[in-house]
């Protein structure tokens, strides 16, 4: 074995195989508040079912160095921000985009870990007349929130304070129903935010 | 430096530089025929422009080892087949997804490296009312075309033959023109393929 420094760290075998799809477990004490999980795993059902079509872009990541002697393998790399969204996809031919953030505030959703390039996609997304918003939730108050991406451009761009309040999510958001399968049902919300007139 | 069994095999400085976007040159001279490049400059053109947001998803990567005692170092990890497409966005509000394949074949497109994951992701995409296409460049021809996926889908599920002959491009296709910037006009393909009724 390579002798590190200061010794590599293993990823827990545990944590890989929680996310693999075989182990994918609907008990309810796996039902925690893993919020990008809870949605991977819905957009599996939705596909299943041929209700839409939303994946999950990969990390990016920034690769320094390739040992090819056995088989392309990465040994030197780094994690880079998605300067995009995480996700986006297809839904009665529209196109969806979306990110999905998780808060342990209890009162707002501050935007300090929203990045101006992601700001600046989302704003995009919507000159080309894309669908875009948020999922947040608020870990602590176990409710998760559909939130049209234009509160949170403003907010970003014009407000005068650094989150966005919960009254905001109460009001101009949409509350997402929790369930077995699928754990986020965020389509109802998506249909009735974007699409019944 | 840490010794490895055969030596570690390092990417070109120059190589990664290239895919960089302060090193993007336009002169004839790189304007070789590197198909994902050229898609990758198209693509910020279109944005810069205003015109549609079509993003590249990345390779997805099997991450195996990390270490953490230098800020998140990724030492061992393999790189994955990507099981949807390499490309989606949007123009117009539509859902586009696509895939872009060079060939070095003179006479058909041999479908041996579309996976049967795209050609299902395909599919689905289709299904949702989403925009889905192949662009095909044929390397000794230095040609270009933008296929339906249609027709790739029904060669690849039904055709007796394992690859599509230039004739369908001819007939079918749409023969995307080359130039300095963008250097793939393939929105005035989609336009007439898709939304010039």
């Amino acid at each position: 074995m390579i002798k590190y420094p200061n010794g590599p760290i293993y990823i827990k075998k545990e944590k890989k195989q929680k996310k693999s799809k075989t182990e994918l477990s609907f008990s309810s004490a796996n039902r925690g508040m893993n919020l990008e999980e809870d949605i991977n795993i819905s957009n599996e059902y939705y596909k299943e079912k041929g209700i839409c079509l939303i994946t999950k872009r990969p990390t990016p990541i920034n690769i320094v160095k390739v040992d090819y002697s056995k088989g392309a393998k990465i040994i030197d790399a780094y994690f880079e921000h998605q300067s995009t969204t995480d996700y986006n996809g297809v839904y009665k031919g529209k196109y969806i985009d979306f990110e999905a953030k998780n808060t342990k505030n209890k009162t707002s959703f501050p935007l300090a870990n929203i990045t101006s390039h992601q700001i600046e996609h989302l704003k995009n997304v919507l000159s080309h007349g894309g669908i875009a918003f948020f999922i947040i939730q608020f870990e602590a108050l176990e409710k998760i929130y559909l939130l049209d991406s234009r509160f949170v451009i403003n907010q970003y761009e014009n407000g005068d304070r650094k989150s966005i309040p919960l009254k905001t999510f109460d009001e101009k958001g949409y509350l997402l129903e929790r369930g077995y399968y699928p754990r986020i049902h965020y389509i109802d919300a998506i249909e009735k935010a974007y699409f019944i007139k």
